[in-house]
This record gives C-alpha cells, structure tokens and sequence, in this order.
C-alpha cells in the first residue's frame, strides 16, 4: 500500500474538520432545545440493523444501502433513515406506554455510493417523528416545526411546498387510461423528470382533453399559492377536505409566505399516502428536508395508528447558513523549564473565568509562531516570573 | 418473517430512550465544554473506512471488526476505535498546519460480537490526543485530563493505574530465558491472566531466583503507590527517569491520592512503548477508560511526531454516574375543538418563558389519563376560555 492509498477514505466519507465540527454543533444544540422545548424527546437507535428489518422497509433504494453479514450469516445494514427505525421502536415498545409519541433524533444516516460524484455516503439528520395521532393537528404541527426550526437557525429565505400523495394519484388515474400509466407518471414525478412527464403524456396518445389536463396539471401545480388552485382538477373529496383544514390552522399559526402548495410531490414508497412536503432555502438546489404522513409504514409494523414527521439534512442546511461563524477566542499558556506548575495555576485560573486555554512546554515547540498564531492570547511563564 | 423476528437487532446492537439519551447528553456536554476549555478541538471521522487504512493498524483483534464490502471489491470497515482515524487525519492533514495537536472526539465505536453476553457491539467513546508532543508534559496533560473529566463527571470514587510498557518489557526480557517466554507473559498480562502468568512462570522452569522474581512481580507491582517500589527490578535507565518526572509533575498538580502505579499493564498493540493507564471507578468491574504514549502507531502512518491520549467508555462511565437525573418539567397544553389558535398561542408564550411544551389535540387521546401522566402540568384549553 503506498502513502497516498493509507490516507485514503471510502467513497463519499469525509473528516469533519473542528471549524465545521463547531457549526454543525451549534446546528445540533439549537435544533435540540428547539425540539424539546416543542416537546419532543430525542432517542437513538443502533447503526447497524438487520436488512429484513429496516433495509427491505426503508424508503431509500436497495441500491444505495450498505450492507454486512453477521458471524450468523445474517444480512446487516447501516441506517439508511431514521423514520424505519423509529417506527421499529415505537411499535415494539414506546407505543405501549404513550399515544401519540413525540419523538426526535440528530443521527448519521449511510448511502453506498457507486462513484465519486460530491455526494456524501454518510450525512447527518435532525428530525422528529408524531406517531399516534391521525388528526390534520398533527400534520400541522410537523409543519409548524420544520418551518420554526428554519426560523431558529436564522436561514435568511426558506420555502415548504406541501402536496398529498392520494389527491396526486387520483389526478393521474383520473387523466390516464390504464393504471400503468398512471404508475409510470407518478415515478417520472418522483424523480422530478418534469421533460419525461411530458413526453410520456404525448407518447400515450390520450384523448386530448386529458393530455391537455396533464400537461396544464405539470405547468401549474408545482407552484399553487393558494390550495383552490387544485380544484378544477379533482372531485371534492376527503382529502381535499383535510388539505384545506390543513391551510386553515397554518394560516392560524401565521405561516402563509413560507408556504406553497406543490401537488406534483411524490415519493416511491407507497407507505406514504397523505400529506407530503419539502423544505427548500435560498443557496440550495435540492430540499435540505422533507416529510409527511406515513400511516403505511406502521401499518407493515402491525399497527394501526397514524405517523407524521420530517427530517433534515443537516449537511445542506449548513450550506444555506452564514458561512462564517464568530470565531472564538482561546488564550495560549507557554511555560518554560521549571515554570510547570506556576503555568497549571495560571491555566486553571483562566479556566475557571471561563476561558479556554491551552498549556503548552515551549521546548516541545518546533515552529512556535505558526502554533502561537491561532490564539487570541498568549500568556508566556518563565521560571522567574 | 414473524413479529417478533420484525422488531429484532443485531447482536450487541441497542436502542438508547429517551431517560438515557439525556443522561448521555448531559456527559456529552459536560466533557465537550471541559476539553474545550483545556484548549481541545473536536473533529469527526467517518463511521466507514479502508480496512487497509484503518483496520489492520487498529489496536483492536480483527475477529472483532465489522467488515463489509464496497461495489468496487474494497474491504471496509466500521471504526473500531478513534485513535487510528486521528492519526490518520493529523498525519495527512493537520499536522502540517499546527504541531503540537490537541484534538477531541466523541464518537460511536463498533465490536462485532459472535454470542449474546451483553456486550455491546456499539458504544460512544469520548478521548484526546495529542499529538506531536514527545515531552513528558504532554504525558502529564492527558493524565491530568482524564482525571479531571473524571471530577468533572462527579464519578464518586475513581483511580487511575499508571505503567509503562516498556519498563515491562525490560523486566519480562530480564527474568525469562527467551524473548519467547517474555511475549508469553506479556500476552497473558495483555488478558489480565494472573493465574496464567503464574502457571507459565513456574512451567518455564527458570533459575530460581528469576522464578521469584517473576512471581513477586506480578504479586506486588499492580498496586505500588509510589514510583520507588519499582526499583528494585529494574536497572536505572531512561524510562524510570521519565516515569519519575511524571510522578513529580502530577504531584505538583495536586493529583496524588487517586493515581497508583501498576508495571503489570500491557497492550497487545505494539505501537504502545511509553506510558500507560487505566481509569476504573467503583461500581464497574472493568475500566472505564485508558490510554498512553502511542508513538510507534504514527511511525506506521510516516511520521516522526510523538502522540499520546486516552479514550473513555461512555456506557461504562454511565453506570457509576449517580442513576437518577433531576426529572425536567413539562408542560401540555391540551385544546378541545375550535381553540387550536388560542392553545397554540398558549404554548408559544409558555415556551418564550423558557418551558417545554407539549401542545395536543383532546379529541386524539385514546388514554388521556396515561398521556398526561408524564407531565408536570396540565393546561387545558377549550373555545370558551
């Protein structure tokens, strides 16, 4: 192995270096005592899990999953996503003792990457997790939080787009012939490939009165400011009904410029069937979160109650954060021979103000200004002082 | 597949609520804030690495280490321990810009486990390094480090065990016949197998005063309170000067009375050649940290520079931690149909105050007396109030 191949790291890992450690810190500290102070109790759930487990329910794709086999010759996965574990440990357990649950998480979560394209293969998520509790409130709520959140990190422009995975599919069943092609559309949604929504449309050769539909409803529907905007293309119906209960109590709360309504939203697991959304900010190109109702998820655990939530990809909310963080201030000790424990006594005295001081012997130095020249401070301790 | 096997995990693998998740929370804090302020920055690494990189150097057996396999054939694993991926990002990063190095790390380690004992297959590991620092001050820093986490914590009772390997080595090569013998006992005190060490001594049918030698050894110099009562198995040579200076630079920082010395400690990895220790405390049968000087582990990334640290084992740390935690209030607020805005504008002012807040719907509680059992107190809000 040569000298370059030893420091290499896996394909997507990366070091986290102390002044991005700081800022993703005081990401973590401000989410959690927001989340908290909204009622939320944090838990944690093991890396590893097994793949019959949470890897075949995940919502990311088996190909992006990392995977091991135990001394037993099970198979193993690295999280892919907090939302199944979670739903693992609230139908095992914490279900028993209180509906609905509130829980929240700040956890590392894995993608296998295939090539070196940018992407991270390991990445941080915050996000929180209503389980139990089946009312438009909830759904609110989730909202409410994620946009609060953004709020509380001071990201400068933000936008939720919120959509409904059943009045979506009603619109494709409604304007296609076959269930086919609704499923065919839906997908070409759920990887945003608006071009291919197109296309497909003209290449089904529907009556003109539904291709015409489609392609207004993919014009349009990506950006209502007002949810009426989707009635000329579905029945009234419960979900409709729900969505507007739901504009109701956020325009209650105050949230109505950081909203728009997006019914062209789609995921590719079908335990989502209600509202859904995504959380977009100035600076970034994809969602730095997203979330939704996911009953269907619970309901594959043998549980029957509703669950909503979103998380956070924490990497890209800090790309959308003032780049430059104040820098703190750290007081240097230098002591020379003999000076050792008049220099610990300085250190602890400053310490104990509050201050952080590194102690460092002044014969260990090779190159004593570049090592001097990050501190704000530098106290030197000779024997005589 | 059945329930039960639904809501299984992995061997060793555990899911940490939210009680424990704030007890950790609250070590997670206090040590952060405790090593900033002794000038430490903290860094992360990835979960993932090359095992070419990280495993084989790593100081932990290979039948331990989570191995995977990337797309392109690479084996991978799980950290096992932080020690290896800091030296590898000083050695090909940070020491170009800063020497000596003082980084921090609080991190989740993995051991694969072949049987259900009880061990965990994942634990947080919170340490130091430092790195580029050959000086017995640097020695002195980390110890006197561990010990005042360790006061930090309020740990009621601890000690810490200092030896030197190789000191050990010296008095092992002394008193056997061949280097042979020697590495056998070394590898039993590496296991802690007194009764071994015994057995082997008395097998390896040495000259008798060797034989006594070896077997008052390994009867005193476990527990020596003073440095002195090594000198009567050794020559006097540089180590037992180093290890004299170190006792006399702790004393002056007025740490005596919780540090003993033990010349039995070894490591199985041979990049350990200076100093060594152990953290234990009562209420653990086994130590809740350890660490040493680790130069021969740089060496083997290409680098010259010293480095000595130590790791803690938050689990272990834990359980000798006093087992109840002041319970934090909280607050619900609990609205009946048509009072969300009100209630809502309740829990947002009861939250400014600085309270944690649980706002819920009525009409979702199935068990409304579980549910409000877990809060201090109960606001209910309806649409006459």
């Amino acid at each position: 192995m040569s000298m370059i191949q030893m420091f290499e790291k896996p394909l997507g890992m990366r070091d986290t270096f102390p002044a991005i450690y700081e800022k993703l810190e005081n990401v973590r500290k401000t989410g959690r005592n927001y989340l908290r102070a909204h009622g939320y109790e944090f838990i944690k759930t093991p890396t590893v899990e097994y793949y019959d487990t949470i890897g075949k329910a995940s919502a990311i794709y088996d190909a992006s999953l990392f995977k091991l086999v135990d001394s037993q010759g099970n198979t193993l996965v690295l999280r892919p996503d907090m939302t199944t574990p979670i739903a693992r440990v609230a139908t095992s357990k914490l279900l028993k003792e209180k509906i609905p649950l509130r829980l929240a998480y700040f956890a590392n979560v894995f993608r296998a990457q295939e090539t070196e394209g940018g992407r991270p293969a390991e990445f941080d998520q915050m996000g929180i997790e209503l389980i139990g509790d089946a009312s438009v409130y909830a759904d609110a709520e989730v909202i409410l939080t994620a946009a609060g959140l953004m709020k509380e990190f001071s990201v400068p422009s933000f936008k939720l787009t919120i959509g409904h995975a059943g009045i979506l599919q009603s619109i494709l069943n409604s304007y296609t012939d076959t269930d086919a092609q609704a499923e065919e559309l839906r997908i070409l949604l759920v990887q945003k490939n608006f071009v291919g929504f197109e296309e497909a449309v003209l290449a089904f050769e529907l009556p003109t009165m539904k291709t015409q539909s489609l392609l207004q409803f993919i014009e349009e529907a990506s950006n209502f400011l007002s949810l009426s905007q989707i009635e000329k293309y579905v029945t009234k119906n419960d979900a409709l009904l729900y969505m507007k209960e739901l504009e109701v109590l956020l325009t209650e709360a105050g949230l109505t410029d950081e909203i728009a309504f997006d019914f062209t939203l789609a995921s590719h697991m079908n335990y989502y069937t209600g509202m859904l959304f995504e959380v977009f900010a100035a600076g970034s190109g994809f969602p730095i979160g997203n979330g939704g109702r996911y009953d269907g998820l619970l309901h594959s655990f043998g549980q029957t109650v509703g669950a909503t939530g979103f998380g956070l990809r924490v990497d890209r909310l800090l790309e959308v954060l003032p780049k430059e963080f104040e820098q703190e201030s750290a007081t240097l000790v230098l002591f020379e021979q003999g000076a050792y424990t008049k220099a610990l006594t300085k250190a602890n005295a400053l310490r104990a103000q509050g201050q952080r001081v590194t102690l460092q012997a002044k014969a260990s130095l090779t190159n004593e200004a570049a090592f001097t020249a990050g501190f704000s401070e530098v106290v030197v301790v000779g024997q005589e002082d």
